[in-house]
């Protein structure tokens, strides 16, 4: 059902920056004002927030009473498979008065969604990115998401344990993600696997390797990305296992993203910028003579999205604030020998910084 | 790796349309021409085609080895977190000369992909929908295709089976999905689950209502539609089952969707329309007095998307031509009372259609 709180902030957001209407397309975004899931398909569906006055959801005659029933909107622009949406999107906007500034969030919405709403509106209108405004609203999570989130962060564990009790040589990387998702069914119900990437081998060395049917070997590195969803809120954990001891480059690797997790867990607190603690984690690492192969940013935003604001990236000047969720992930990643990260999860506190992964970080052998 | 003789088709259509280049996100499109996939991030990423000369990916850097190995492709674009795409694509089209159309699936590209490119070019750029030309390219299913989508097809008569076998009072629709993935899972390790959707009572008159845990209560009617992938290619099949005998009206409305259902499968040959295949269900079912009831249209190709080309919906007059594969599912949905589909996959042949579904389509009690 619609966040009519939620709304009220995102009208008021329109009317400060001057924006006539959020479209808002099937996304976390939509959950997060709606409550409603919905997928993106080939027949265009959106909520429509003007800067004033009630909104209304494009969707399929043949969809309205779904979407009736999960949003509780009345006021539905419908349109049949024959027909197609143009038609009666352009009747909805006639008397359309309210400007020509639209607000599409650019990383959900796509051409598609656009360009109904361009013809719509006889192609008198100038785009606006909605993501920093949603961002905005999204940031700083309630103590309801919080304890969401600390719930998918505490599901990861029967997770990875699951995925330390079965490796040993010979064992696949698939067999260990059906561990991993066999654990979370059976321990927490409620929740469901959001995503798993297992890498072992030379492969680690690839921060986005997927999971494949290779063997494990002995002396591998491993590690297990893994999320859970609780309620739409996500958990993003990441650790680094092996399957006998380290050479000492990759022992060293191994204790300098151990320390410079340590060092940005324990750095994180209201009024740090999100740049500042990047460079807390990478001066750890540059210090220690690897900082050109940690080749990313030390973390992201989590909540109804794996990713989302704030980014913990050179570059952005975001002073921290209580709520925000985010990961701290250093990472150290040797090309064609193998990779190690260590990745928890930290709610920002009054004062501090709380972090919601539990799961140990030392070496796991 | 990059499918070369679909890249050159691809850049063929361009040459002819004067399309400079297709811009290609991570995408059910990218896959058919790379074999890749990639999921969708606030990081842009994507395949560059010209009209001529050698194709292109934009990636972060530390992707940059994954995409290697995935398509096989050299020329990488690649980026920092700290810089993002805007600097590194601009660089790479300086002497950009091919011209200012570029073609974007409309449905697969979101306006975070636009903008970048069109920052890239100084906004110099008409844009064109690329979704009509690759979907030129992907209708017609090839030998190894039209096996996988046979097979995706065949899966789903275990998943079936086992809603069929536990279907009765009491049973809640949680507990009827979670018994079909089992039956994928020990059946056809090959395959993954692409979507489920249960639904019973009143709610089956919601076409795509979602899977509750509600209680299947006594004269019920219950559908499933159900989707397996095998090698990237789904299936998309629907079955009604009933609790118990029908009433009057309903019995009416399953007979009437039947003899819709078969009379489309009969008629689906090479050179028939689109459009003229959804009137010969239509027809039947409106014939019967629920035509108003029959609130989508009669079907949508599959293949590597649960919706795509060929869609048969009246004002398509596109031909049916071998290799296309769609769905045939009339329907017939009584608001407050209940609703019934039967949803079947076929492959048009050089002389006929090939109906790959081959679980009964008489009501299942």
């Amino acid at each position: 059902m619609i966040n009519r709180e939620r709304l009220h902030k995102l009208q008021t957001l329109a009317q400060a920056e001057d924006i006539a209407a959020f479209v808002v397309a099937p996304s976390a975004s939509l959950f997060y004002l709606t409550e409603f899931s919905m997928g993106l398909s080939e027949r265009p569906a959106f909520l429509l927030v003007p800067k004033q006055g009630e909104v209304s959801f494009l969707c399929p005659a043949f969809e309205a009473e779904r979407v009736r029933r999960g949003t509780g909107i009345e006021r539905l622009i419908t349109y049949t498979d024959e027909a197609g949406p143009y038609d009666a999107l352009s009747q909805a906007l006639t008397d359309w008065n309210l400007g020509r500034r639209i607000a599409f969030e650019f990383q959900a919405c796509r051409l598609l969604e656009y360009d109904v709403v361009a013809k719509a509106l006889g192609n008198n209108i100038d785009i606006v990115d909605a993501r920093p405004h949603l961002a905005q609203l999204r940031m700083a999570k309630d103590a309801t998401e919080q304890a969401h989130l600390e719930r998918a962060a505490a599901a990861v564990n029967v997770m990875l344990d699951a995925i330390q009790e079965n490796l040993k040589p010979g064992v696949r990387e698939v067999e260990l993600e059906a561990a991993a998702r066999e654990a979370l069914v059976q321990h927490y119900p409620d929740a469901q696997v959001a995503f798993i990437s297992i890498a072992s081998g030379e492969r680690t060395a690839i921060p986005h390797a997927g999971t494949t049917d290779r063997a494990l070997q002995a002396g591998d590195l491993v590690w297990a990305d893994l999320g859970a969803r609780v309620n739409g809120y996500v958990s993003d954990i990441t650790r680094t296992f092996a399957t006998g001891p380290l050479d000492a480059e990759l022992a060293q690797a191994y204790e300098l993203v151990l320390q410079a997790n340590i060092a940005a867990c324990r750095a994180a607190r209201p009024g740090v910028l999100a740049e500042q603690l990047d460079e807390v984690a990478r001066e750890v690492i540059r210090a220690g003579g690897f900082g050109p192969q940690f080749t990313h940013r030390t973390g992201h935003g989590i909540g109804l999205e794996v990713h989302e604001e704030p980014y913990i990236v050179a570059g952005n000047a975001l002073p921290l604030r209580p709520g925000y969720a985010f990961t701290i992930e250093p990472g150290i990643y040797l090309p064609g020998k193998g990779g190690i990260r260590i990745e928890d999860n930290v709610i920002i506190t009054e004062t501090g910084a709380k972090v919601i992964t539990s799961y140990p970080r030392d070496l796991r052998l």
